[in-house]
């Protein structure tokens, strides 16, 4: 059964992201948020995501799946961007990629306290390849 | 709240292919599974992990996290392995690399029947470059 409470939050959190609402982002985003298992705290969340809408074009988080219990949530977002200059190491430099990312997200108190991410980059590497 | 229903079934669907217990797998896996899109079949699916476990040595399914629901289950599975030769297309040739996959299975009837994979490549390339 899907925790709609958590999956809800998420959704928002989500919307949060895509209408750029920055002050909003400490409602859905812990203090001492890590990402990847390192400490980037909500201050840091919020400058690396400020960054990415900056330096891509297109940018828009699509969720296509959520599953959610108690205290987690798993998301897959489909992403269709076009990075300038490099981006995850790869010379992108503004063309058009489409790929996803699986990511999981630990809530505590209903704020994201950790984030697991696994984007496909080998997608991207594919794309620029067949260019 | 974790549908232990499903994520029991999944943590059953794990032990089967630790155990490479390939007569096992058909109570897990559709006839008509899809791996990121594409149809593969149980056959193809099975055959795929056959071959993962020959050419791969330490193989090991390790869950570091299950989220379920009524139909969909995400998984994040750790690696610590040693592939001959090629592996994501990188040269890996025997050496030790760890890193993460990020899942969904969708389940059908209680068979699996849609996976969606991230394996995290970057983690992995980012370990040859420092060998």
């Amino acid at each position: 059964m899907e925790n709609h409470g958590l999956a809800d939050l998420y959704r928002g959190y989500i919307a949060c992201l895509n209408t750029r609402n920055w002050e909003g982002l400490a409602s859905y985003v812990s203090e001492t948020v890590c990402y990847n298992d390192q400490l980037v705290g909500l201050e840091g969340y919020r400058q690396a995501r400020e960054d990415e809408f900056r330096t891509i074009d297109g940018l828009y988080f699509d969720v296509q799946l959520v599953v959610a219990d108690k205290h987690t949530v798993a998301s897959r977002l489909a992403f269709n961007i076009s990075p300038h200059g490099e981006f995850l190491g790869l010379p992108v430099n503004g063309r058009r990629i489409s790929f996803f990312e699986n990511v999981f997200y630990e809530f505590d108190e209903n704020k994201i306290t950790r984030v697991w991410s696994i984007v496909d980059k080998a997608a991207i590497e594919m794309q620029l390849t067949q260019d």
